[in-house]
């Protein structure tokens, strides 16, 4: 293989398309399924529980960003959907749309970052795809990955079981993940030193239910932030939110950056942040796994409308409904 | 929503994204699964078998063409990657990422189709995701699917298990989803009546493994058509293929633009046909359930080059390799 970068011949089906997968995909991820290159990855032993699967395509741009890049973040999306559901991540497929001359060393490092994720969350890579289209009908690559996962015995996940009650926790700062995207696309114009805080909280998770299986909803405030995520649960579980703004943690970089914007950070995406909701008996099940950044930011009321209000630092009550209009487009 | 195209609010994960989802996406698939909308759907009571889990990328140019669509596409090619392993198609994931612009009435017809699809192939859908991106940034439409399934005990199903003495059978005529393709292009001026074999087969393959388990091989030849197909059976299976030419059925009409434009029929893909391979014995159980279309076409034999070789209409012996270069890329 001669080329330096992605041709059409890439995604033939042919000679050099097998000679690119194995080269640049197969190599890297090897883990006694994959390697076979079978239409279908063939798994054996799988526990006899709930299955969780999930899915998603990963149109981050840039692909590179402070704190990750498009490799990183469709591992972690996948093992975080998961673990939202309570699954223990078993197995995750991985599919390629690349852009007709796309450097082979972007390839290379997308598919480092992928690996080296991959193990963090500790989940195999079974089966992929790659395609490739003409330059100017994708951008560079565009990346999905669907990913199945277990349920152990006694855990009842969902954005429908929310009840009235019960703590609403954030495991951490919000808004991160938006900012630095903004960074990466120039869009901010001094000094600000906002990584993404995309990271993998599977294992948390999995250590969060051997300690309580009495988590009622746990949701991945991505695209359309917190109060888009807190919108969604109102509405499945038919219950109102409560949430005090002084107790959201924001990190002081990131507000500034809102306050010159004029974004608002509850409608700002996360990629390594958990909203959490369980009675308050189990609150510190979950506070002592995330750490001091995990922070109780408000509780589930009884309300015919299913609204999202917050109680304002001046100490009025506003409505947050979902996202309205775009803050920032594809930012995973 | 009063757009009648599709903006770029629509992947935003706001208001606009929720309604454009449920009125397009899951008013259509509803199943007591999907439209709970968790971040991971939750499935239960599936069979303790053996998991197989598949995926593509569909990125095929038109998305529409005669006998076809990238809707019925994509149903298609998953549930019959999953029938390769010998696997009954469970539960389905579908991604999109769209376009900026993409009319609406599109969006409903690849749902239309992929509804009946799914309807015809027996399987669910269970999760999905949507993404857009910006005008110039995609084509349309593409669509990631992700499935799984579970296999019947006694079913050994792999590229690699094909046994010197094998027959080689093919379930019908070769090229015709590729030829449909051109004409689609408009890259034929002339008039043929073609059109592509799209189908979901699984259900053929579930019926034939009631009646023997003995099947060795089954492999999907799309991309890079017969010939690739055979060529990674030979490496994974470590053994050669004689091919018999004029055993090979290739439908006349498919055939003269072959000739006309310089393809051969060996490498063109299809999107209905399955190579099996299996002792002789069982020969029979594959010819009656696929119909008089389905040939034997040649047999598996020991070589240590692990070549494909074609016993030519004239009776001379052709090497085939891997498709070289590509014929017509975005053909899925």
């Amino acid at each position: 293989m001669n080329s330096k970068s992605v041709t059409m011949n890439f995604g033939s089906g042919g000679r050099e398309m097998h000679q690119f997968i194995n080269a640049y995909i197969v190599e890297k991820l090897k883990n006694g399924i994959l390697e076979k290159l079978d239409d279908a990855a063939i798994l054996e032993n799988f526990p006899n529980k709930k299955l969780a699967m999930t899915t998603d395509n990963y149109v981050v741009s840039p692909i590179f960003f402070e704190g990750g890049d498009i490799g990183k973040l469709c591992i972690c999306g996948t093992v975080n959907d998961l673990a939202t559901s309570g699954a223990k991540p078993y197995a995750i497929s991985l599919a390629f749309i690349l852009e007709e001359d796309v450097p082979l060393d972007v390839i290379k490092r997308i598919m480092d970052s992928i690996v080296e994720t991959a193990k963090e969350a500790d989940v195999k890579i079974v089966t992929g795809d790659t395609k490739v289209v003409e330059k100017g009908k994708g951008d560079l690559i565009y990346i999905n990955t669907c990913g199945i996962g277990f349920i152990d015995d006694g855990a009842n996940l969902s954005s429908h079981n929310a009840k009235p009650g019960d703590s609403v926790i954030i495991t951490g700062p919000i808004g991160n993940h938006e900012v630095a995207m903004m960074k990466a696309r120039e869009m901010i114009n001094f000094d600000v030193n906002v990584k993404s805080d995309v990271a993998p909280l599977n294992k948390k998770i999995e250590t969060l239910l051997t300690k309580t299986k009495n988590i009622h909803t746990i949701k991945d405030p991505t695209r359309g932030g917190l109060a888009s995520a807190l919108n969604e649960i109102c509405e499945h579980s038919k219950c109102g939110i409560r949430l005090i703004e002084k107790d959201i943690p924001v990190d002081r970089e990131v507000r500034a950056v809102c306050d010159l914007i004029g974004f608002d950070p509850l409608y700002l995406a996360n990629e390594g942040k958990f909203i959490i909701i369980c009675p308050k008996d189990d609150e510190n099940s979950v506070l002592t796994i995330f750490g001091p950044s995990a922070k109780v930011i408000g509780e589930i009321i009884k309300d015919d409308k299913h609204l999202l209000t917050l109680l304002t630092k001046s100490g009025g009550i506003r409505k947050m409904g979902m996202l309205e209009t775009i803050q920032l487009p594809r930012i995973c």
